[in-house]
This record gives structure tokens, C-alpha cells and sequence, in this order.
């Protein structure tokens, strides 16, 4: 599971990464704590950390399931999907909003694969497969 | 753990179905992101998801915790409530916040004794029972 | 690995008692769901919560991946640094929010010093060592 802890690791620190780029807009367009509105663009940052807190407590289990039931490498390797997709995410959605579907698909959709293919994972092996 | 993965699946596949949810609410009451305020029902939807988020990232280490050091099948069951209880909560918070009393307490009562069964458990294997 | 079980699971019910102060400020400040802003203590109260649900689902699987790798009690040590890390930076951002700095950074670098180390722990594993 090396590979995975890995990729686990490293959504945890693109999330930190994602955290500081709200405290940097914070000071660049004069928005104090605790106000989480007042400028579009801080709003979009902000909102790109939330929505991919909302994905990472999905995904993170999603990967331990699927590297479990079926393969630690191939979790690992739609992980790193996740990795990419995210970055697209908060790249385009800070230009425009509008503009952030391809990202959000090429993260969302890893995530879903890696919770499903675990739930299939977990009932074959309660059928005795 | 097999039961208690098929649960936590389901928890994770639940929320993202109150994810769509807040997305569905985005097109038809005309909240563009990164707007999260602006409608009342849109909030609603919004809060159910927020809301089960924050009960989510506790659940989930507890109900892995009580399998562990009490019954894998317990917790499961316990799990199995939370999942019926966030039901009656999404569906009674989106109606009238007000009446959001019952399906919390129906989903954050099995999450607060999956976490303090597991904190118990963890502390008879310190002492050595 | 028990006694990083025990700091998961006193992290989960800090975060649970952080969102029951957010429940008594509703109260207190008239703020009824599911408005999230409108009045300024109880939105430090809001945030205090929500910060900490960014940070406590990066604080657990850092927690146990630097358990996994170094060592369970040194894992659960940085732990109880980072609950009482915490505890101030509530305290102090209730307070006053500029001033939750020295509380932030005593919760932030424990979390960021585990994943770091599962980090290069996981990398030192599949380097053969």
C-alpha cells in the first residue's frame, strides 16, 4: 500500500497548498477572517478549497477500498488521475468559474470509480468470490 | 470489515448524491458559482451537504474504530442508522430547517457512540483488558 | 496502534464539541439555519469549526500514515500538540481572529510535520529501506 500512502500524502499537502492560496487571496483582496465573501475572486479560491475538501473525504477512503479489494497500483495510478484533474480544477475555475467542468470530471470521476469499484470489492468478497 | 466497507461506500456515495443535489439547486433557483447564498431552498441544499460533511469525517474514523476494537458487524449496523438518519435529515432540512431535529439526531447520536465506543475500546486495550 | 486511535478519536469529539459551540451561537446570536453569516461572533464561532474540519481531514490519515512508517507513540505525542493547538486557536480567534495565529500554527505544523513524514516514510519503503 506504499503507493497509495503516497498518493494519499500528496492530496493531503495539494489541499494545504490550496488552503494557502485562500490565505494569499485573503491579504490580496483585503478579506478578513472570519468573512468567507466581499471579492469574486477570493470567492473562487474559497471555493475551490471547499470543493475539494468536499471530494478529498470522499476519495481518500474510495482509494483504501479499491487498493484493498483490487489493486494498491491501480489505485494508486487513479489516484494520481485525482492529482492531475484537481490541479486543472483550481487553475480554471479561478479564471472563470464557468470554465471548470473538465477538471472537475477529470478528479470527480476518479473518486467515484475508486468508492464504487470498492463497494463491488467488498460485496464480492461477502458472496465468497 | 467487509460490511463495514460496504457501509462507509454507501455513506461516501450518499453524499455525493447530496453533492448532485446542490448542483441540481444551482440550475433551477439560478445560483452561479461561486455564489453559495442568494436563494433560500438553494442554502438549504447547500447546508444538508455542508452539514453532512462535517458529520462524515467523524463517522467514518469511528465506524472503522468500533469495528476494530468491539464488532465489525456492529458497527455496521450502527452505520446502517446513520445512513437512514441523514435520509430524514436531508429530506426534513430541505422542507423546513426548523423540523431537521429528528434525522440529526438519528445520524449524529450512531456517529458520537461509534467514536466514543472506539475511544473506550482503544483505552481497555491500553490497560490491558 | 492504540494510542492513535485514542487522539483520533478525541480530535473527532473536539471538532464535534467546536460544531455544538456553533449550534449555542445560532442560539445566542438569533442566526437561524441556514444562514451562516449575520452576526460577527458567531460567524468566529463558524469558522472555528469549519478551519478545523479542513485541517482535521488532513490531521488523520497523516496521523496514521506517520504512525504506520515511524512510530505509533512519537504519531500520537505530535498529536496531543496539535488538540491543544487547537483548543487555543478556538479560544483566541473567538476572541479576536487576528490573534489566531500562535493557535494556527500549533495545530497546522503538527499536521503538516505527519503527512510530511508519511510522506518520506512511504518513499522509503518502496526505495527499499
Amino acid at each position: 500500500m506504499a503507493y497509495v500512502d503516497i498518493v494519499t500524502a500528496l492530496a493531503l499537502l495539494q489541499f494545504i497548498v490550496f488552503g494557502f492560496r485562500v490565505g494569499g487571496a485573503r491579504g490580496k483582496y483585503g478579506i478578513k477572517a472570519p468573512a468567507t465573501t466581499g471579492n469574486k475572486v477570493f470567492e473562487r479560491y474559497f471555493r475551490v478549497q471547499q470543493n475539494t475538501l468536499e471530494l478529498l473525504v470522499a476519495f481518500i477512503p474510495g482509494l483504501y477500498l479499491f487498493g484493498h479489494y483490487f489493486n494498491p497500483l491501480w489505485a494508486a495510478a487513479i489516484g494520481l488521475i485525482y492529482l492531475i484533474g484537481r490541479e486543472i480544477y483550481a487553475a480554471s475555475y479561478v479564471k472563470d468559474p464557468a470554465k471548470r467542468s473538465a477538471g472537475f470530471g477529470l478528479s470527480f470521476l476518479p473518486a467515484v470509480i475508486l468508492i464504487a469499484g470498492g463497494l463491488i470489492g467488498a460485496a464480492l468478497r461477502l458472496a465468497g468470490h
